[in-house]
């Protein structure tokens, strides 16, 4: 074993550990029998020089605050990635060989951070970039450190629009700090990219979003290093592009540039002669250059504190607005007051919108911690992506827009979840209830969407009260949490200091006789409300639960309400039938082992239009006379089959 | 009235109808008391010149091929394009002033296809464009019609990465029938565009991006006919860009470049004085010139026909691929056979993937009929977005990528609901089974965020044959369709023949003593049946529930099946809990009033690592002995409880 610790390795030696990257790679493939050895090889070059010389990382210290970063946006890459794990001493040969994409293991097919050295999950294509923008706005605006956010990208993944959001962003925010290698071997999975080796081409585009570009030639070793020294030496206000013309599979003949390579293994013959053609195994071990900046500063932070930002504004503990009972407020402002509330007691709390921030009132936030708000424009992916990386920083993001508009960023939602990130989401303007906009803002997808991500918690309030309790428990909520904000003003339900727990629900009307249970969640828990009423003057005794919690669902409230009112209960939702609060409560029921159920489920079965927002409730049939007619159905013992389908508007379209 | 109808409308008309473009679109907002009035002053200018001297469009025959095509991409300008409307006589003044944004009204909020004259639904900004890509290519390649598509773009759309989704493929596509004009007024919702009047950052992006760009003065009108112009009569093989610099509120000096007037109606007496200052009301009916080219070829074509394509190939009747029982099969690759067999019967079919057509199977169709293949490199958005504007003219578009990544493009599946269009879209290597790749490539959420789309058609065949035929029927299925493919092969399960309806489900094990019902779809549906196997050897009688059709579902045999086996269901699923299979069969149980049910949901509750498929089925708990597990508990009636939430993994991360 050959083990070089100086802080400058040689050409020579680089181009051992070069070889020793290919050999790897295409060794824990074969092994693995799956995997993208040739996608590995174009990138090998890269990737040696930049850790030999310019990645300044302590490996035996991920968590180290002066850390550079290392992204793979090109995640199935991760052959490579694994294989400088090894080349640096972190992870075994014997690990290498037999845990790559074995069950169990956590050398997965692509990286995420169950590898202390991987920040954040990669694999979905054109999100790696987005990411390091978050990293980079941590470390530039909020660590304030002199880490650098190193990205490796794939050459088809910058037709992602996503990746241009990220450069525009990165200009925008004058993120230095930011380098993307990007791999051009001109070779997608099934053929050709669209731009081959047209660098100018890239160049143009990378200029034109405001990135300093370097155009190599990735398999020249001291080119390279020109280029990366150039990159991290030369502070531009700019984030850096460098273009390394490579080829897929460079190293072994048989595949170079062969568009028939992309995403298999060699056969155990093939790498055989491969790993000959590139002289053989390699047992390198070396390390570059170490941490720069303010280390010895750092060091002297607690440690469990040292992945923290450091705020700059005073930890003034303002008090969270309270509501009056029976006041008109709207939860999407309840939820900028509290966000404001929030943000002077945790500095760690940061904010990001997609440009509707007077809306969603993430406007309170900005206004009030301008340091910590990060406009993100329209781009709600990278709104998204932004988020991860700082949440992969140790901050706690809030990031709102129209709820509608967060179904453009469910591929990032999906792999935050994966990365692990506690990522809080913040979805306004929710519902039909919006009224004459129509249909493209309503988000009558969104609470199906955000349960069905792994882990997520999924909140909905009503008032003012509970959506400023709710806002603050998120602060401390593990995984991907979303708010659902509704725009209209409505009464305030509970008094100040009522507590609510994720996973719990509130019963807002019951007694020892109660007939049916009605369940709403937000506009419909009032529309609940307004039913119990008119039902009792007609006698009949409606139990109310406010599901603010929809995931998880409060299923023992639920279920005592179903037992005690004989099964009957309607349920109301301001969303699509399919996968939202009725799902959620059906399901507990069912999960929860009861049985004799009589249910009707009111949600928006029809394609809306515009209208007033009392006009489209009523139309969807989730309002209160609407949720009272079911009841009355419901008490009706002749009445065998509710027939959900019919119990809802028709199309308006 | 003022009536102008000759083909060249002089400019000082044209500034009349300027001034009343102006003036409508404040009166139709303030009327509504909602609505966009600012927004729709800075383009006004930049309408009343393409659609009084350069729109080739026949009003009164919104349905003729050669007429041009006008998108609105920033569709929150409806107030604009309804005063066009009306000055070009399609809708009355009365319509205007008491239809817009009303309920139960055509002229909602955003524009929608309701409309005769409108493309596709816009008001999630960044799809305008995409769409109209689509239709560029339809014109283009399809239709092989000189009409041009002109799309109106708002500056702060720009910040989307679909917009350079769009732009790329339009220049790799050489769309030299797509002109977008950009709407330059600097103020976004909140405040300043990142780039504000800065033309020459927009210039250098949409060139760079292959784009030709004109910059004009967006409110000389001489200047504006004179950019027009260019763009539609110099054939350049590139997609234009008109950059128009504006100003907001554009004609009425109180709100002029003022930021705190986005999405505002003026007060009715400040409306007053904007009239005043405008004019006053106008009432100018006039019309641009007439659609050219080929119309007197195309008169002759039936009108039932006439948006149709007219396809090149020889209509030959290629027969389906069949299957024989048991041969294994994977149904990404049937997807592909039938496609293929599809094409050659029906013209209107096309395809798109996002490159990894190989993967999809799509390649079979590429390679079959290059024509009416169209590559979208890896851009979901865009690959949606074009489906989306080919459906608008008629074609029948297949759009395939791996299901984990249609979560990309969930903004523009929603919205191409709203629009009415009928797309066809497959998802391929869906769930745990896809074993090594790991969870960023496995798609756990996507039959929950396709079951919440209205009107949406959820497809998850098991074997060849019946994947076969549920292609085959998607071709005629309206609204949104999505069909999910497995990767790996399994055993043919039906004989050559046998039908699947939309609804429908096929009961495979079924006798008149059946103890429990197993339900499964696609991979679980083989776990499904050997339980059984196992269960029979124990004495348990096991009826088997293909559940193809997960929306709509087949309540009727569903029910029928809980009834026979005394409310005992397992339900096993390759997907999260949330909204999928198990969501789909618990709502159609309990709508159709089924109550003493017994089920357990057997999902993928963890976080799901790398690993063999059979061994990630096994962990998530949906294989064939968890099934067989599960029923066995159901039957023991000592067993109050099953704890969904328990019969699965835990995270493998």
């Amino acid at each position: 074993m050959t083990t070089t610790t100086q802080s400058q390795t040689s050409l020579d030696s680089v181009a051992e550990l070069a070889a020793q990257l290919r050999v790897d790679s295409i060794r824990a493939s074969t092994s693995a029998g799956s995997g993208h050895p040739t996608s590995s090889m174009s990138a090998a070059d890269l990737l040696a020089v930049l850790v030999a010389r310019h990645l300044r990382y302590d490996w035996d210290d991920p968590d180290l605050p002066a850390n550079d970063h290392l992204i793979f946006s090109k995640g199935h890459a991760s052959p490579l990635l694994y294989s400088v794990f090894k080349a640096v001493g972190v992870i075994s040969e014997d690990e290498l060989m037999s845990g790559y994409r074995r069950f169990g293991q956590r050398l997965q097919g692509h990286p995420t951070p169950v590898l202390p050295w991987v920040d954040v999950a990669t694999g979905s294509l054109g999100q790696g970039l987005p990411d390091g923008v978050g990293i980079a706005l941590a470390g530039r605006y909020l660590e304030r450190r002199s880490y650098r956010v190193w990205v490796l990208c794939g050459d088809s993944e910058m037709a992602e629009g996503s990746m241009w959001e990220a450069l525009d962003k990165a200009a925008y925010y004058r993120l230095s700090n930011l380098i993307a290698i990007v791999d051009v071997n001109r070779l997608g999975q099934r053929g050709p990219t669209e731009l081959g080796w047209d660098l100018d081409a890239y160049r143009r585009r990378a200029e034109a979003f405001g990135a300093r570009v370097i155009i190599v030639d990735g398999h020249n070793l001291a080119a390279i290093d020109d280029a990366l020294t150039e990159a991290e030496y030369t502070a531009v206000g700019q984030p850096t592009v460098v273009l390394a013309q490579t080829v897929k599979g460079r190293g072994f003949s048989e595949v170079e540039d062969h568009p028939d390579w992309h995403g298999r293994p060699f056969p155990p013959d093939m790498a055989e002669r491969a790993i000959t053609e590139l002289g053989g195994i390699r047992d390198l071990v070396l390390r570059g250059p170490r941490p720069t900046g303010n280390v010895a500063a750092e060091a002297a932070v607690p440690a469990e504190d040292r992945a923290r930002p450091t705020g700059s504004e005073a930890a003034t503990a303002a008090e969270p607005i309270t509501y009056a009972l029976g006041r008109q407020a709207a939860t999407c402002k309840a939820y900028g007051d509290a966000l404001v509330a929030l943000g002077a007691r945790d500095h760690r709390i940061v904010a990001l919108d997609g440009e509707v921030s007077n809306s969603t009132y993430a406007v309170e936030f900005a206004r009030a911690y301008p340091d910590r708000y990060f406009e993100m424009f329209i781009a709600e992916q990278q709104m998204v992506g932004a988020a991860t990386g700082l949440a992969a920083r140790g901050y706690r993001p809030f990031a709102s827009t129209f709820a509608a508009f967060l179904t453009r960023a469910y591929d990032f939602i999906r792999m935050g979840a994966i990365s692990g990130v506690d990522l809080r989401l913040i979805g306004s303007h929710a519902g039909v209830e919006i009224g004459a906009d129509g249909p493209s803002q309503m988000a009558l997808e969104d609470l199906a969407m955000m349960r069905a991500v792994h882990g997520a918690t999924v909140l909905y309030p009503s008032d003012g009260t509970s959506t400023a309790a709710l806002v603050q428990t998120m602060a401390d909520t593990p995984g991907i949490s979303y708010l659902r904000t509704t725009r209209g003003a409505y009464p305030v339900l509970y008094p100040a200091g009522e507590t609510f727990r994720i996973g719990g629900s509130k019963v807002l009307r019951s007694g020892h006789y109660d007939d049916i249970t009605l369940v709403g969640a937000g506009v419909t828990l009032h529309a609940c409300l307004r039913a119990a009423d008119i039902l009792r003057n007609e006698g009949i005794q409606a139990r109310v639960i406010d599901c603010y919690s929809i995931k998880p669902i409060d299923s023992a409230t639920l279920a005592a309400a179903a037992v005690a009112t004989s099964g009957r209960m309607v349920i109301a939702e301001d969303h699509h039938p399919e996968g939202g609060l009725g799902s959620a409560v059906t399901e507990a029921l069912l999960a929860a082992g009861q049985s004799d159920l009589r249910l009707a489920h009111l949600a928006v079965r029809g394609m809306p239009g515009s209208g007033s927002g009392a006009e489209l409730l009523a139309w969807a049939g989730i309002d209160a006379d609407h949720i009272a007619a079911a009841a009355r159905k419901l008490m009706d013992p002749a009445q065998a089959n509710l027939d959900w389908p019919r119990l809802s508007g028709r199309d308006l379209r």
